[in-house]
């Protein structure tokens, strides 16, 4: 297995710190579509774990001699993007976005962590490791389900509609970031493993929306 | 001094924990705003700051045999009616809101943890005392006055309305909380007293205004 190069790295944990900021941004402007101030609350304490994430991968970065501002830039615009066409019109959009979209990213994060060393390998499984988060999700949408059976037609669509946008923005950063995607191809030895590494992202999805309720 | 009634303390620690549920959401937002992901990094864990106290205001309220959730509904529509009366148009205004609106809010509850007694006085005080933000803000603000002195008038007037809108959506309250303004009322000991306290909150305000450069 190829050693990720320190460009790789950075490339990998600037991602990874963006998409913390990014989660702690949305599930707290989220939080406003709650139904009630107890869910409201709740949905508010967990976005402050995504900001103490952020805060060790921007430690991190700093330590290996990166400015964290720097390695976070390049995801900017992809990020951006990809809400701006995915805007969660309710609350239960909103927590099917952020399962579902967040989910696949953790996956792919999941995925990249097998390919880099220690320290860097505990820290990502480390900030990708809350479940509470997706536990509260799938609770509140399979009792949504349950209640009006409609949701579920609604909801698969709109999973769908994100899981679409997620893998084409994930393609344009695949574009821009030759020594992250350098790693992916070169790491997994031949075609075959880099087949096997999306077909495991692509499984873990359908096992989610299984376990949503949702149709695939 | 009279002691409060347990009602009055229930109000008390309710609004609290509601100021910091709703400054952890405006904290959020307004790193939005942020002109680079550095400053809008930091806003957000502070914001996370503010969670975290929401966390210990909740937990002790349901020690006392409260229902956080009860405790805190009687402010979400004041505090509802300050924030769409004040939407900040920028980063600038965004900062002085939170820094001006809060500091007024900060020194009205370190009053009223003077009324109240232990455990649930250090409790209030402790959430208060984070001044990081504080910091944060003044020298940000100062920064911009120094750079377009036009920023001075237009922030000045800016900062008289927040105040404003806050002395007016507190008085909201006090109509309707009758056990937390009697508290008021009643532990001076005497009309005196009461002008003093509100006189303190006067004072501090004009100070911060000051602080920052501001008119008053």
């Amino acid at each position: 297995m190829a050693a990720p190069t320190t460009e790789a790295l950075v490339d990998l944990l600037g991602m990874v710190a963006y998409g913390e900021l990014s989660a702690f941004e949305r599930m707290a402007a989220d939080a406003r579509l709650a139904p009630d101030l107890h869910r409201r609350a709740a949905l508010s304490e967990m976005a402050a774990v995504e900001i103490a994430n952020y805060g060790r991968l921007a430690a991190r970065l700093t330590e290996i001699g990166a400015d964290p501002d720097v390695a976070m830039t390049p995801y900017v615009g992809v990020v951006q993007a990809y809400h701006d066409s995915t805007e969660p019109k309710d609350w239960l959009e909103a927590l099917t976005k952020a399962h579902v979209g967040d989910g696949v990213a953790d996956d792919f994060f999941h995925e990249m962590a097998k390919l880099i060393e220690e320290p860097d390998r505990q820290l990502v499984l480390d900030v990708i490791h809350d479940k509470r988060y997706e536990e509260f999700a799938v609770t509140e949408i399979r009792a949504a389900i349950e209640a009006d059976p409609k949701t579920r037609a609604r909801l698969s669509m709109w999973a769908r509609r994100l899981v679409g946008e997620v893998y084409s923005q994930a393609t344009r950063v695949a574009g821009q970031r030759a020594a992250l995607t350098t790693l992916i191809v070169t790491s997994g030895g031949d075609q075959a493993a880099v087949q096997a590494l999306f077909r495991r992202i692509t499984n873990a999805h359908s096992a989610r929306m299984t376990a949503l309720g949702l149709n695939n």
